[in-house]
Parts: C-alpha cells; sequence; structure tokens
C-alpha cells in the first residue's frame, strides 16, 4: 500500500481543483485520534473537492459544532467519553433535534466487540462503525470514500427535491414571467445536482425582453449585450437580472462568446456552456459551473436535450402570450368598427369591467363572470349591418329607421348563434336580448323579468347607464344625480330592480371605470 | 446483541410488507460462505423490502447473473476464486463492460491484511471490503444497510434523471395534450421516487375531455366514471387512457372515491391518494403505490404541494388553448361579418391556407409565414362600412359606387393602422394595398411593382383568384383552364409575375385547398 495513492480522485488523475471542500467532524476526546485522522487523511480529495476538518473533543462540543455548520459532511463519532453514550447522544441531536438527516455518522468504539445495537444503526441512520484498532489510512480512505459518496447522493436528492417543487410551483401558471423564472430555476437546480456540478447556475437569454412576433435579426446574432441572467442558482440566484458580461468572469464570458458563436455546447475546465437552440429568437446559453472533470455520456445527453428543448418552450409560452394579445386587439378593433362607435369610443372596456364588478358582486361564480367578461363587448356587432348614416343621425328618427336600428340586436344574433363556445354562445344571447325590459316591452322578442338571461338584463342596464353617463353623437354626457335618476325611475321597468340596486348602491365602484377608460376625441 | 432484531426496519416496527425484495448477489467459490451469509441476513429488510439471495460460486457464473438481472442491489464479492483477481475482474466487468454504476460492490477478501489497491476502490466505485473473519451477523448487517441505502439513493438520482429528461422534452410544447402527459409523467416519477414509493404511479383527471369553459356541475362532482389514467409510470405507464375503476383495485377504488369526496390527501397502508384541487374542473387525484411508513414531514408537504398547484396548471393549459380558440373564432365571425361574404362563404379560410403556401413556396421564414396567414383573413374588414346593396349588387355598378367599394381599402386600413402588433401592423398593409397593381393602375395609391407589399402582392393575388374559381354574388364560378388563363394574361400587369408563376406551377396544391374549404350554401 502506497499513501501516495490516497490522493487518487475518481479521474485517475492528480490535480487538486479548487470546487471547495467537504466538511469532516471528528469527535474524539483523545487529541491523538484528531492528529492520527488528519494525516492518515492528509491529500484526500474527491471530485475536486478536499478535505476541511473540525474538531471537537467532548459531545457537548460535537453538537455546537453542527449548530454552527449545516454542510458537515462526514462526523467521525467516538461513542465514549464525557458519558459511555454521548456519542449516541450526539447522533440522538443530530437527527432528532437537529432534524438532520444529511450528515453521514461513522462510529468509532475503543473496543472492537463493542458494536453498537442494530436499532441505534437503523434510527440515527449509522453509516458505518469501526473500532479504533481499524484507524489505518486504508480503512479510513475506505469508509470516508463511501460516506462522501452517500452524502453526495443525498445532497442531489435534496437538490432535486428542491428543483421539483420550483417546477410544480411554476407550471401553476407558466404564462406569467415570473413563473417562466422559477420553472427554470427548477430545472436548472435539477440539471446542475445531477451533473454532479456546484449549485452555481444560470440560465441566460434576451427572450423576454423581446417580442418573438419579430423575425429574429440575422446581421444582429452575436449581440451578447442583450443577454442577461433569467434565472439563476447558487451563485446567481443573486444575478437574475443582470447583463452576462456583468454576472461573469472575463473567462467564461469568452467562453460564453464562443458557445453564441459556433452555436454549440462548450465543455471547458470545469463547466459548460451550453448553447440553446431557439426558431425566433438569437438563442440563449446555459452556464454550469462546477462540472466534474469526467462527465458521462449520460450527463452530456441531458445537457443536449437541455440545449435542444428549453428555449423552444420559452419562444413557445411567449408567442401564446403575443397570439393572445394580438387576437384581443383584432377583436377589439373589430368589435368598435362594427358598433361604429369610433375608434375613439371606450365603450366596449367599460362594459367589460363594469361587467365584471357587477357579476362578482351579485355572487356570479368566477367562470360565469369571465364569460360575461369577455361576452359582452359583443352585444352591439350587428350595428354592422344597419347604415352608418341611421346610427349617427342627430335628429329624430323616422318608424323605417327605428325598425332598422333595432334589426341589430338579430343581426348580432345572426353573427354569433351557432356556436359550440360558451363566450360565444353566450354573446349571441346578449346580442340578441340587450334591449328586452324587465317589464317586456322590449324587443326584439318582448321577454319580460327572469324570461330574459341575467347576463343580458346586466347588459342592458350597463349599456343604457353608459350611453347616458358619456356623450354620443345624438346626446350630451349626463350628470351623475340625473343618470342615477333615471335609472331608479326605470327600476322594475326597463331594469331589473335588484341590479339597479348594485349599481345605485355601488356606484363609486362604477364611476371608477368611467374614470379609468374615458372616450377620447375622435382623430377620424 | 440480540438477533431478533435484525429484522428492524426504518420505521421502528417488525412487520414485514410485501414491497418488493433487494437482489444480493453472493459470490464466493466456498458454499460455506453462502450459508453463513444467508443465515445471518435471514429476516433482514429495509422499506419494507426482504431481501433475495442469488449464489455464484466463480466468476464467470457472476458475470452471467449481472447479465440475467440488470436489478442487483449489492453483490457480496469474493476476490480470490478461479484467479487471484477473479472478483476484480468481475467489478471491472460490471462497471466498463455492462456499464452499470448502481449496484453497490462489496469485497470480500480471504485474509485481513489482504487490502485491495485504492484505484480500484475509486475506480470500480467498490462501497467497502471486508475480511472474511468479519461474517458476523452485526458487521454484515451494517455494512448490507449502508450499501442498500446507497443504492436506494442512486436510483432515486436515476429517477430524478429520467423525469427530468420527460419535463424537459416535454416543457417545449405544454399545449399539445401528449405533451402535457409527458410532462406529468415526468413529475410523478420524479416525485414517486423522492418519496421513495414504488415506481407505480399515476395521474388521474377528467381535464382533457371536457372543456374548461364549462361550470363545473357540483351535482355531479363525484362521477368517478369520468375519471381516468392520464399519465402513469411504472405498472401504470401501459394504463394511460384507462377508466379509474378499470385501473384500480376495488379496495384502491375506495380509496380514490374518498379522497374525490373529501377533497383530501388519504394516506393509507402503503399508499397515498391525494386529491388535485381545481378551480374549472371537478379535481384530479394523484394515487402513489408503495409508500415507505414513516413519510416525513417534508414529504408531506411535496405532495400537498403537488396536490395544491399541479390540476391548477391543467386547467391553465386548457383554459389557454380554450381562449386562443374562442378568439380565433370570434376574430373569424366578425371578418365574415364585416366583409359582407355571408357565414357561408369560406373565403376566409382558404385566404389563409393558400397564403401559407405561396409563402412557403417562394421561400419566406417561418415567422413571416405566420404573420401573413394571420394578417389575410382581415384584409376586407373595411367593407363593413360600405352599404352592402352595393356590395351585392349584380348588375354593373355606377360611378358614385365604384368609389364606395374603392373606399373600403382605407376604410381597413383606418380600423386596423397605428398597432404596435406585427399581425396587425401587416394586416392593415394588407388591407390598404390589396387592390393595388403590378402595373401601378391598382387603388387607393396606385403604388407600382416592388414598392407594393410583397406580402400585399400575394394578397392581390389571392383573393383575384379565389373569386373567379368560385361563385360571388355577381358572378358563376369559372373553370379552371379559364382562371389560369386570365391570371396568366394579368402576369405582369395585375399581378406580380413571380408569384403568378408559382400559383400556375403549383396549382394542384391551390386547388386542393380550394377542394377542402368549398363554400357551403346560405342558410340564411
Amino acid at each position: 500500500m502506497n499513501d501516495d495513492l490516497l490522493f487518487i480522485d475518481d479521474d485517475e488523475e492528480d490535480v487538486v481543483e479548487d470546487l471547495g471542500t467537504w466538511k469532516i467532524l471528528i469527535v474524539d476526546d483523545e487529541p491523538e485520534v484528531h492528529a492520527i485522522t488528519k494525516l492518515a487523511l492528509n491529500d484526500f480529495f474527491l471530485n475536486g473537492k478536499t478535505l476541511e476538518f473540525i474538531s471537537a473533543y467532548s459531545g457537548d462540543e460535537a453538537k455546537r459544532c453542527f449548530r454552527e455548520h449545516d454542510d458537515i459532511a462526514v462526523v467521525l463519532l467516538d461513542v465514549v467519553m464525557e458519558s459511555d453514550d454521548a456519542g449516541l447522544l450526539v447522533a440522538e441531536y443530530v437527527r432528532n433535534e437537529l432534524d438532520n438527516h444529511f450528515t453521514r455518522i461513522i462510529l468509532r468504539t475503543g473496543q472492537p466487540g463493542q458494536a453498537p445495537e442494530k436499532d441505534v444503526i437503523i434510527n440515527y441512520d449509522i453509516n458505518d462503525y469501526k473500532s479504533k484498532t481499524e484507524l489505518t489510512a486504508q480503512k479510513l480512505f475506505t469508509v470516508i470514500i463511501a460516506a462522501l459518496r452517500s452524502y453526495r447522493d443525498i445532497i442531489v436528492i435534496e437538490e432535486s427535491r428542491a428543483g421539483l417543487e420550483k417546477i410544480i410551483d411554476a407550471s401553476v401558471d407558466l404564462f406569467s414571467s415570473s413563473s417562466l423564472e422559477k420553472f427554470m430555476q427548477g430545472i436548472i437546480q435539477q440539471l446542475a445536482s445531477i451533473l454532479g456540478c456546484s449549485k452555481d447556475a444560470a440560465y441566460i437569454t434576451t427572450a423576454v425582453a423581446a417580442t418573438p412576433d419579430a423575425s429574429p435579426n440575422p446581421t444582429n446574432a452575436l449581440d451578447l449585450n442583450e443577454l442577461y441572467v433569467f434565472a439563476g442558482n447558487g451563485e446567481y440566484s443573486d444575478k437574475e437580472g443582470v447583463l452576462l458580461k456583468d454576472a461573469v468572469s472575463p473567462e467564461e464570458y469568452e467562453l460564453c462568446k464562443r458557445a453564441m458563436r459556433d452555436r454549440e455546447i462548450v465543455y471547458a475546465e470545469d463547466h459548460v456552456v451550453a448553447y440553446c437552440n431557439s426558431k425566433t429568437q438569437n438563442g440563449a446559453l446555459l452556464y454550469l459551473s462546477g462540472l466534474p472533470r469526467r462527465i458521462g455520456e449520460n450527463d452530456k445527453h441531458l445537457v443536449r436535450r437541455f440545449s435542444n428543448s428549453v428555449q423552444l418552450a420559452f419562444d413557445n409560452v411567449l408567442k401564446t402570450i403575443d397570439v393572445e394579445s394580438t387576437q384581443r386587439e383584432i377583436i377589439e378593433r373589430l368589435g368598435k368598427a362594427m358598433e361604429h362607435d369610433g375608434q375613439g369610443s371606450n365603450h366596449i372596456a367599460r362594459m367589460s369591467a363594469m361587467a365584471e364588478v357587477m357579476g362578482c358582486g351579485i355572487g356570479m361564480n368566477e367562470n360565469d363572470v369571465r364569460l360575461l367578461k369577455h361576452a359582452i363587448p359583443l352585444h352591439d356587432v350587428g350595428n354592422s349591418r344597419v347604415p352608418v348614416t341611421i346610427l349617427r343621425k342627430t335628429e329624430p328618427l323616422t318608424e323605417d329607421e327605428i325598425f332598422a336600428i333595432r334589426q341589430h340586436a338579430e343581426f348580432g344574433y345572426q353573427i354569433l348563434k351557432d356556436s359550440s363556445r360558451p363566450t360565444i354562445q353566450l354573446a349571441a344571447t346578449l346580442a340578441r336580448q340587450h334591449h328586452e325590459r324587465w317589464d317586456g316591452k322590449g324587443y326584439p322578442e318582448g321577454l319580460q323579468g327572469q324570461a330574459i338571461l341575467l347576463q343580458s338584463r346586466i347588459a342592458t342596464l350597463l349599456d343604457v347607464f353608459d350611453a347616458l353617463i358619456n356623450t354620443r353623437p345624438y346626446k350630451t354626457a349626463w350628470p351623475l344625480d340625473k343618470v342615477e335618476k333615471v335609472i331608479n325611475e326605470e327600476k322594475g321597468r326597463h331594469f331589473d330592480p335588484l341590479l339597479v340596486d348594485y349599481l345605485l348602491n355601488h356606484i363609486e365602484k362604477f364611476m371608477a371605470i368611467q374614470h379609468q377608460h374615458p372616450d377620447i376625441p375622435e382623430y377620424v
């Protein structure tokens, strides 16, 4: 046995890297044991980390060490010290009081035959026990290697657990930027731990700032100034939002440049920088540090997988957000055009917001409120088939013109009817019924009271309220007290009395919406 | 030391559960060693699993056992058998030939002083070595416990890795049902392994079949007949799509009922059934089996997290899909109404599909094609401000009427202009330019050649082609040869010559779209 071999690491190379230390706590009341142990384990390292020794000479001192260090990898624990079971009390304290299930415990007993009870081994999760006569360098080496590997694996599992928790949390709402961040944090945390890297990892992208609707700019493909840390773990968790060049060292920055330029995965020294493929952006980077020198094919496969997929996921989420916003704007523009309200009108925005307040206020469930909010902007699309000249007429209407205007309810229904989508079904009904009256004197069907859908009654009331309080082509804006008076007079006649009560009792909420979305002067 | 204590498990209870076995391979050329080992470890169990012994009496036999079993947890490996290093050759074979890095290897040597070289311990990832004189029950117990725990942790990490790979893969396209499945598989695989459960786990839901737009039906909240296995791991990976009641035993089905009814997490015997909270559905279930009897607070926390979040994530994805489809249908209905095309016309659908074919065909990039496809349906929204009587007129138009019709290009532009969204910006340009001509004789601006946006030139050509090949209020459908002749005559006059070439050279692609989206007879 050659003691020089003590510092062989997993990679069969004897270069010590500076990837930190494994903390080893030596607990023994004989100072000599400390000295021998340190001597035997001098120059030891595993996975690029050396050992850092902490010494305690009694059970109490050992407990203090555990309180002060939450990252002790292995404790070599004497059993008999200030009392016959002082060591066992330390083990119990670590597992049950401190709830530390990570540190590997190796018991050392004075007498070879003095084995601990099996239930001690089981319950305190003791990794091994040795008699002090087994304190040879070789034995110690073997037991520490095995214990550190166990410790390392337990930490990987804990990191995986923490990462999984983030992924689960984030999955609730991937369409918010903060959730995307958490999702990425969870994935890189798991990735780093499973690859055996340090915790210090980052995902670097431009994606969130840019809109995926825009084409990537090929002439600008290498502008690293647009890259910043989107999600970070370990050292990089404080650097989210920081520009890449300010987050890493100049040498690392060069690696990033290279990965970006060559669109490849760069394995270098103890870290990896992986270019992440993007369809619409200029790509992103995965940065992992503390990479074990010998990275396996399995691990490389996982990095490739990440590199191929993750930015595409990102792109997709951004695209989805963008598609939804674009569609919403189109609907709003077409809706306005079809109402012939003029582009400066905010009638639709106010109707949506007021419907939400009233729906919640009268106790509709969340889903019904959502449906109403999205259906109500469409109530007047039938106006598109009524000549604008009639809609904008300021003089009294002829009977033919009144007939033509009343047609808009049926036209709207025709445009929207027979859909399988609940929002559009509701919109069709609102279009048809929003000129019905509580007393049955409305049109087109003369429905009465609860024969009119609740949502339609809401639309009717809010539509009239909004028309009265604002300027229309045929009238000026009325003062609030006059509006309240008229609405109140129509309670039980034009309008559902309960809805009138809610409106008038919470008028400040509705006026707040009026002030948030005023009409703007026509620019045409 | 009391041998009765040998079968104490982690839970301080001495009931053996039937959760399977740990496979232990004993390799030794002395039959007596096999007998003593089995005797010493008789009645041992850990985490509810007993030991299953496999015996090999030579190195060659040991290698065969490893080829036949890929789930050997621990091998007790004699070093000197048919040769002095037969055992070491087995270790080398396992790690390097079979690429098995999971099985824990414990070397046993005949002589106490005969320690293996340290590089052997490192390179073959040897967990421990013992002299045969250390074959006491107590020593064996300790070393097997430690080795099994290591093995268990390594397997957890492997499962986490596999789960992470699924999560990464699935994240690319969460809006497809198959990706959602894979995402869930990845999460439950990680969850099961981290909790120390067996691989057999399932996520059970109704969500995908139903549409989230619909309100949950409270009277129907307990209809378990609608629940089926959505994503499964282990035993349940073959049961995806199977009804819950056909996938589990009657006892387990009762547990599921209880969890669903009480909307809670049920911990029972060796499995857990967790109700998963949903806003819009009736909830879902997480089913994990092979649960360790003593489940920690950390683990319960993770299950609660899953239970609170995951179905909401599901709901959100479904809602997003639904919102997008609903918005698309609204845009289509309003677009048709504004074109005054009649609800039976499929002009818009054909224009979108043809624009995609032509965009790809002439080499536009993917993003530009997508924009064009979504913008082109809006090119005629300006028609909404042109009297229908004029649009539908079958007799020749007066000059005033021609002027009125030509206004629709500018009207459309007014409706769509000044948006920050690229799709709408493009649509505004298409609305304004789709009656310009290659020779400059079009309207409203009389632009010529490449001064007209490429996308507008595409819209112009496809719009005319579609009008010619189909029936319109003012004309019957023309036969293809007549259409081709006219289009060809207008090459370089009305139309961009290159686009005409593409259309006529690939006419079968465009006719296929015509056949896929025919106009349907008006129902009004």
